[in-house]
């Protein structure tokens, strides 16, 4: 059973998961940050220690959770020497394989969400993808995951980074959708907040039903009239134009 | 005022609208459709005549609605003869300049929502989009479409259309980055049910806020590392590989 942690990056990850699992009874002992700053401003939050020297590293964690940006898991990683300690990361698209070289007792704990340092995250929704070099750690981090949260599931590296994908896709490029949408409402003075029922009745309909079964619109019924128009009102924008063009193909290529 | 309304089309929106308007005391005295089964049934629930003949049209009615296909709008005005009696269009994307064959007392009226005949929206938070050729035919149509929608607004056709084109991308556009999030899941036997509070999250930060303010992911933070990780696993599509760089290349100049 986890009692003790280490939290190893001190961004939204690892300040919305620090401060949950301090509300669960674990105590975090110690933040790293190369930026001490960082460190000692997340660590007075969980009532840990700080450091920004990754040799000065306690050994009494029972976890060590790599929560740094993506590119840096490896790096950071290849500097530790953790052998038979349980290491983890929070990454969606990185493979545990990168851990090795800290410790061959290595996993992935990932919440699959947005995270904003200002916004503590309710957890007990949010999904956390599991996955462990044994069925012992893997047991170990379930328990853990258990108590966060109610939606707790195993997931292979392969698995987890098409999934971080796929989020990129319903989450960061829908929300680009949005923002073109505004603009192009902005370049006729036209007010966005029209656009909102609209917006809500698809998502409500996406937490029915699956999105194919609720595509709509001029590329699905191949109304190359509608699109001719709209391509006309682009004729400025050689992006937005080609973008429209893509995925319209792409839609009309689906029914 | 309006009391008596011809159903020209009998689509989704013919179906949405024409019953809103009977439960709100219209009149609905004929539906014209090209094929004579869909003006029947449709016709049939508003209590009105139908007909597959434009010649065979009513001269009694108040108001003229067509709601048809975008682009039959201009070949079915062309056909009709209603000088001095009001005709409309429901189109986002149409200019009201081709009805005036049909008559110059013309219009739009346009409600900014996705339709289908088998749910009968709620129209109380539906925009009506008005457009008329004349003052005194503007209020007609604003006091009723004051009796259906809490939100009416005045629009140009430059404006409605450029609204129309936002909202392809917002609604439309935006459901299909759902389609592919589902379609990468199921690549790995993935529940698409874990983004689903990602989803709602999203959804409910861009009711709050601008969406450019909650933009996120690697394109924004311009984290190439990430980025080529996606594109190595979209490899084998050409179309995803394509569209997943124009819009990161989108969001990394949006900063």
């Amino acid at each position: 059973m986890i009692k003790k942690i280490t939290f190893i990056g001190s961004g939204n990850v690892a300040h919305n998961l620090g401060k949950v699992l301090l509300k669960n009874g674990i105590e975090i002992i110690q933040v790293y940050s190369r930026n001490i700053e960082n460190a000692k401003k997340l660590a007075v939050q969980l009532a840990a220690a700080f450091t920004d020297d990754l040799r000065k590293l306690n050994t009494e964690s029972d976890l060590y959770i790599i929560a740094s940006s993506d590119n840096a898991i490896e790096k950071i990683a290849n500097q530790l020497d953790l052998e038979g300690k349980l290491v983890v990361h929070t990454s969606g698209s990185v493979s545990i394989k990168v851990l090795t070289n800290a410790t061959q007792n290595c996993g992935s704990f990932y919440p699959l969400q947005t995270f904003t340092k200002s916004h503590q995250a309710d957890f007990t929704l949010i999904p956390i993808c599991i996955e462990a070099s044994s069925l012992e750690s893997f047991q170990i981090l379930k328990e853990l995951a258990n108590n966060l949260s109610t939606k707790v599931v195993n997931m292979t590296s392969e698995q987890r980074q098409k999934l971080h994908l796929a989020a990129v896709f319903v989450s960061n490029f829908s929300n680009y959708m949005q923002v073109i949408g505004y603009e192009l409402c902005e370049e006729q003075q036209v007010d966005f907040n029209l656009l909102k029922p609209l917006i809500k009745e698809v998502f409500e309909k996406n937490q029915q039903h699956n999105a194919i079964d609720n595509q709509t619109g001029p590329a699905l019924r191949g109304d190359t009239f509608t699109m001719n128009k709209h391509l006309d009102l682009l004729e400025n924008n050689k992006e937005l134009s080609e973008l429209y063009q893509l995925i319209s193909n792409m839609i009309g290529k689906s029914k």
